[in-house]
């Protein structure tokens, strides 16, 4: 019997597969908290023996070493970047396993070593019935081609690979390495499961022809968060073969005070907005625990020791496999007992006001001095259009390009929903501001209560 | 081979046995939702074949009854009382079970009925090796006696039942239906074993005398939460035979408005304070999820549907579950996507503000109208002592007492840590006062700072 | 965000799907033990709104009166069987769920109210991405279409069917209701997902003409349960609401074989067939766990209460899961202990010895007085040979044909791999034959050791 | 809030201890594989400070190593051993945990430097109510005494050990390392929960006084497995820190035949006695799986690499869980799809018939040649008497007593219920032994039927 599962991480929306038959399995672009692989080979009789990486990623850590040195598989991987291990495939070299064959496609663009693989069930034909595209080909949308030295020669190059991964035909099942929310693509499809045939007839950029996608592909200003640089250069390297995450130990609210104060541990509060608009530890920085894969490596640097506010000890050991992903390996400490036992030990307490639209509508027609900061990604501006009068940096940027901020008058953040609202708002607090408020419910709130809204015009902000 | 388990449920603080050997299996004092036991009994290969209750409980709904619809098991309680199930025993019945033998005990003084159940091993002694002892004996303290109709007898009924239970021999060891936490006892010790030799020995209730024991039984003045009638009731019928929790729907924000609107579904919020202090639903009660057992009997009528605000799925189920336990049957929803959703369908927020304990001894100190409340109960006020100036009610009887505050000045609500006192500030904000903050971290906070306490004076506050 | 899972069925094969968006859920085709679509569901957010049935089936009692009980869904079918719950759909009535939408074709062929639900993510288009097929088409395969009254028409109209299915297009993902080793189609791929257009191009039956078609369909000889006529019936009429399978309570070997001896439990080995050879209770029948779902309905009458032997209390569990599936409502009992409890009890055993390959060559060589009964499947049998002389009837059908297998001689059962031919062999063992082996490794062993195989000539067996 | 919990390790039957208050958490004697504690620890908000060893373990590698390196606590353990880690406590000393105080009682018997921890509850008196007494005072029993190099001063001292341990009070609560069916004492009861005062009253060898004590001691003839001298090495030395245990890969029948012929893995068959029974790999060992723990030290010789039969997955685990317990941690594989895909390979079978009762009386009554194996403890063939004309050879002396058993007759193996008679006649037939039977339900099934017994006289065996 063959069995075939798909392991999700959420956040990074990433997407790896294990599938097997004959007693052997295949992985391709493990995670690096790689022990369920293992499980579920086992389980079903099978030794795992080849791990593929479609390509260098540079959004997470992969597992291809620690799963490599849990079972002796083999790491394969594009030949056209130096790999400090594996080994580089080319071309139409193919591998078998049970009746399946994997066959290899280059299919460079969103990076230069970037390869599909092929599936076939020889049981019925060498024609592919499926094909894992790794960042090249998403549901809905393509990779991103910007992190090239040359992004347009780099647009052009994966027009070139999308035609020929969909030459393998129509039927042919659609397996990518990310699914919606990544921030490896812009528009991907909620949708989990597609078809070449369905992609080639129905996704947008695939519908326009080589120089209108390399148009696209290069006016597609997406955010490059300044993690990516490290990332590359871990998954060139290897990670570490550990595959388990760091254990963050309870630690009291005092001493939790003083490791913030005197050992540099950096406060990152990962309950719900609304909580920490409630009250939270001066100074801490916040990310929803389901916005922390997608966001830490935008906020928080490498190298510092990271103390969590959580809800529980399940979701403090949930953000540090998520910071593991990420190569935050110095996640030692989360707030025993959480806010209460802080605020019962008398300890400095923060909150973050909300705002409701109508206040902001009422304050904003006042004329009250007040800047009003957009934070959504320049994208959902220019689609959905604005709060009038507000000013727009990205929450990812926000750390760069803080001096834009005016210090003399309140500050309300918004975004879409309000989780990266307060994300934004809780950054301003930690670098002093002092009169901020976030927007709950945000722009959606704001137009389901149908107040004005100020369309794009180019040249208004960048 | 024998086995023993103790299930605990968290916020009752009850305390349920199963144990069994050569096959059979007892139950003693089953919680509603037992699946559980049958489950633990037949993994061990047991059939569940006794069931006892210690007496009639007013906390929580037994499952004895679909407990023994699952089973086919015999349900066995104390002669004084009449039950609509199960059947009658009394001093000095036995009951074996593989190796060991259960010997009743009468033991009323709690209630009239109630027992206590002698373990013995037989393969050792006919000396008993346990008791199990219901509410009437604890670990730390003894079972209230202010439920029977006189109260002073009840208390000297009660001294002799713990007489005779402590003579069954120092080494015996104590199991009863209650730990730390309960509303059943006044001063239950956190520790969850001990022994009749331990308890006697240093036990503070029982050094005294009979007359002693009953003065200090008297003036315990405990609450009486006003669903105990009610669960009386439901004990002497028997509870349906259904064992499985309800199960609510998620729903979205504007429909959850509707039918908050339109159907009198009652908002329950069971986020944490700091959650619902950030903001909240109009109207909406609040108590935290490890609350609602100890809580609900207070605050939540019974025959009105309950609509849960909660973090999560798993919280809401939860919280099903906890209610079920108490009687609340007609759990049909859960607000979809929680708070977030209901901002953004631009629904109105509520937001309960928190106040440091040094603004609100600034505020004292300045003299400001202002009502603060100590809503814990009054024996934690008489030791402990109080925020000068405040006012004390019980957050349990604040919804009869709501006259006592008054409306046109702001109220801040305190407890011990702020659980209650956001509870307290939830019940008035729905009630309509309008400038109500609650104090997290409360007297601990309080006294963490070192601020003025004023001491216990007898007539102060009744 | 949309949700798409898949919960399979071992043994049955049967696959359901349950997929939302926008807070509403639908189910396709569910199980009977359902509560796990709620949990699904509910946990995204969703409340489940409509459950599909793609057509009456025979092989297993469905899920959507109970699911519909415990949520308040609507159920919807065919139209051309008059279903004693539920709501008619015909070809072209739309259902939509947030982006998604479903649109009925009537497929009728495999029963006569089949229909298909063609899925469209209106995001992107109204043309589908995918088909739920139920038994119309299958991966690799299609429904099978003997038992309508007519065979052949049924065929011919299944074809037509079909084509309107293939007519979606290529690129069209595949979702059929049952994956291999189903008893609802005879030649279904392992491979758990696949497209209308790989299937158009390499699944072999639809490389057929309308006649070729027919002729096949006609010519299978699929194997036709007893208890499809049951379910039939059952499934018209609509499961009880209850979702919970039966909980069978552990019983001490003596207890258990007084329930033999004078209550009629029918004793159910579920063991693995070395344990079962090794020793078992004499006249027991034994299907190993996993087989359980594929072979109660030939092998168990309904009606009688089943006793079931296991090596422990999850597999007993499992198997009760598995026979509610089936609508065998009645496990009140699992032997505490299993064997070896049975044999401490100094009662009486029964071994089915295993005979090697080898021995069996031997014993065939020299001419000794042997049945030598191949319980396979027909068509294996056709397809890979056979032991020279031995005699076929299907395991299936063994309990119709016990008249064929002589009494004086002994002997040997084998299959494919050994687990059908023990289940035989218990089979005969209750029937009273006493010398009777079965042969583990079977037709794969006697292969491996390349002993002689006696080619498929059409008249010998029927 | 306090917590408290008893880990249990089956089949060693030991007992550890984790427990906490105000924010740290204490371990008692850890198992090997240490993860646990650790969660329960930080879901309790505690962080784990202290470890304890009672004494140094013969009977498994303890956790106390790794479990320090995955938290920073530390070790403690007694002083008169030259222990290669942690911390020496002496008389007296004392530890406090929130309000909990342990405070250490030297008491040498079992080892020189064994301890007991006496727990005090500070919240209600410096008294104990509880006491950790390692193995110096089990339930029902002591420890034992004979692994000292002078028996005799060891049991003289162990007395008076014990009768300091009870003097501490008769409401103090027992907690002991090991529970019924421990090679560490020989008539634990099965009951998990003691006071001082029940065992001081009915612990058989509690009512002796010094020398009748001491006599009782020397004269216990217990078991001394082969592989105690090396875990009392590794446990003074200290284990790897490494707390994860071997991850067995499943290996295909040929390869793991091949495996055994040329690579030395030794088969080890964990299935049930009844599916050995009926077939396995010629030469294969058995001890199905809950025996592992208590047998392997005694069959298995270290460094060799183990290969794994099992009836699944999780049973392959949990047995290189229980072989890393016992410090194998060589387990590179397991039989993939078992004892089926074995001989669908057609590979060899070999059986183990089982005789019934009834038929070995026979047998032996009709005076044929025939050795009958009793391989049940000596103490239980005189406790119990034995099958008339039997020999006597302990299961786990077997191999260095196989000289002792005939090999030109039948050997039939019997003890107390057909577990231990199964791993006996595996062990012979891996010996070249022909003619092997084993007797299910063994000398229970003989009494059952009412066959003779032979009393024990005492020259008999030895």
């Amino acid at each position: 019997m063959m069995f075939f599962e798909s392991l999700y991480s959420p956040g990074l929306a990433h997407r790896s597969y294990i599938f097997g038959a004959a007693g052997q399995a295949v992985v391709i672009d493990p995670q690096r908290d790689c022990r369920a692989y293992v499980e579920i080979a086992h389980r079903q009789g099978a030794a795992l023996t080849h791990i593929f990486e479609t390509h260098r990623n540079e959004d997470y850590v992969t597992g291809s070493v620690p799963l490599a040195a849990l079972t002796g598989a083999r790491i394969y991987h594009g030949a056209h970047l130096p790999f400090g291990y594996g080994h580089p495939v080319r071309e139409g070299d193919t591998f078998r396993v049970g009746q399946f064959q994997l066959g290899v496609l280059e299919t460079p663009g969103h990076t230069p070593e970037s390869i599909s693989l092929a599936l076939a069930d020889l049981n019925f034909s060498e024609d592919p019935v499926a094909v894992f595209t790794g960042d090249a080909l998403f549901i809905g949308d393509v990779g991103r081609t910007d992190l090239n030295e040359d992004p347009v020669a780099g647009a052009y190059i994966l027009y070139d690979s999308v035609r020929r991964i969909l030459a393998l035909g129509e039927g042919v099942l659609l397996y990518p390495a990310h699914g919606a929310g990544s921030v490896c693509g812009a528009h991907l499809a909620q949708r989990s499961f597609s078809s070449l045939g369905f992609e080639k007839a129905h996704s947008p950029v695939l519908q326009l022809d080589r120089p209108g996608f390399a148009r696209r592909k290069v006016s597609e200003n997406l955010y490059r968060p300044p993690y990516f640089s490290d990332m590359e250069q871990r998954n060139l390297v290897g990670a570490p073969e550990n595959p388990d995450p760091p254990v963050p130990t309870p630690v009291p609210a005092r001493e939790f005070a003083r490791l913030i104060e005197e050992e540099s541990l950096l406060p990152l509060d990962i309950r719900e907005p609304e909580a920490f608009s409630g009250s939270h530890i001066p100074g801490a920085l916040t990310m929803s625990l389901d916005l922390v894969p997608a966001f830490a490596g935008y906020l928080l640097p490498y190298g510092r020791p990271i103390g969590l506010i959580a809800d529980g000890y399940d979701a403090a050991r949930t953000a540090a496999t998520y910071l593991f992903r990420l190569g935050y390996d110095d996640v030692p400490a989360f707030l025993q007992g959480a806010m209460t036992q802080w605020a019962a030990a008398g300890l400095e307490l923060q909150s973050t006001p909300g705002i409701s639209a109508m206040d902001l509508e009422a304050r904003r027609e006042r004329g009250e001095p007040l800047t009003v900061l957009d934070v959504r990604q320049i994208s959902e501006r220019r689609q959905e259009g604005a709060v009038p009068g507000s000013t727009h940096i990205y929450v990812g940027e926000l750390p760069q390009r803080l001096a834009r901020v005016p210090r003399d008058q309140p500050v309300v953040t918004y975004c879409n929903i309000g989780a990266r609202a307060i994300m934004a708002a809780s950054l301003l607090q930690r670098h002093g501001y002092e009169r901020v408020e976030y927007f709950p419910g945000s722009f959606q709130a704001w137009t389901a209560r149908r107040l004005p809204v100020e369309e794009w015009r180019q040249p208004a902000v960048v």
